[in-house]
């Protein structure tokens, strides 16, 4: 019997909340850099893949950050996947703007130059991706930027075939941000803690057999 | 002693292995629906936030897919967060066009009307949320859609205060694609099998505490 209100079947949860659904996520640390300011660091889930050859990402950048005046002035940015121990930065870089404080000096983050962008990458990271402005455009306050893919990086022995190695690459799973069941100002953060013994392997054959032959052949 | 070469620190990947860093992921199965057309699934992860109030959720369609022709009939969406159970799901629908076949029909899957667009919610997801078009804009061969949450809805107790419950929620964390060690041509699909041992919980006082007083203050 199939449920004919949403709310027969599911909970109803806020718009806000809705953002829950598709966790866990690796939320990038957004590094730029010109030559008046300095490098940056920006917590940033805005962003996605949007062009695949070349392979580009799309970054969106609020036009009250620190990160728009720098990437205004150096169409350029590295996204860094963080790592389990960067959990600081993820919260720091997140909450405080660079105009107020040197966020890599503060947190120790060692950096390595960039090889075609001049943007620092993140030494600590699991991953780097340096991306070059190609195309923007504007909407409401914020500006959505094309960064073609020049060079990528993960942490040695990082990629197993074309996947992340969970014993290699200790990546950062968020899952949200919550506040505890103690009556603390403390807003806690989540995260998924992956072994290998979490990855789960699947031929996905069987779905494929079931097509009819003149949908098959096409594949 | 710091790296001033990205490649004594790191490996360098493609720009198409780059994708391997930001997982675990949640991946979209997308629904739309028009009165010519009927409702149809894509597998999508080619979208992300953009705009908090209201709450907004961008999608890029390629000009290419049966999803465009009908979310230019309909523009309405349903971003749908996919259960473990329904992995094969997630197979089909990113290979196989609904020119092609009803993959809801062939995959049986279970649909619930929506109630304020006139799209269909899938029933076994751990998660629906109902979007409308507000705005689009085309660049190279797609076109993104800004969709504001009419409404969002999670599986029964699925929702552990803002935090999706690894208990009750059964998401597929998306781990990636690749080829297996044995000589044949299943191209296997992995993801990362979570429970509630899986969860860390992180307060990130001390990196808040740290911060100079002048800058602590205006958080």
């Amino acid at each position: 019997m199939t449920a004919t209100d949403p709310t027969d079947h599911f909970d109803e949860i806020s718009q806000f909340d809705s953002k829950s659904l598709f966790k866990p996520k690796v939320v990038s640390l957004v590094v730029t850099n010109s030559p008046e300011t300095g490098p940056n660091v920006m917590t940033a889930s805005w962003w996605m893949l949007a062009g695949y050859d070349p392979l580009r990402y799309q970054l969106a950048v609020s036009h009250k950050t620190h990160t728009y005046d720098i990437i205004e002035r150096n169409p350029e940015f590295v996204l860094a996947a963080p790592s389990t121990d960067m959990i600081d930065a993820l919260t720091l870089c997140g909450q405080v703007s660079g105009r107020d404080l040197d966020k890599i000096d503060h947190l120790g983050l060692e950096t390595i130059p960039g090889q075609d962008v001049d943007v620092p990458l993140l030494a600590d990271a699991v991953g780097n991706i340096e991306c070059s402005v190609m195309e923007s455009f504007e909407f409401e306050n914020c500006t959505y930027y094309f960064g073609n893919v020049e060079n990528a990086y993960v942490t040695k022995d990082g990629l197993d075939g074309r996947m992340l190695s969970l014993d290699d690459a200790d990546v950062l799973a968020y899952m949200g941000s919550d506040w505890g069941e103690d009556d603390t100002d403390t807003k806690y953060r989540y995260y998924a803690d992956l072994g290998p013994e979490n990855l789960e392997r699947y031929p996905g054959d069987e779905v494929i057999e079931s097509l009819p032959d003149d949908v098959a052949e096409d594949l």
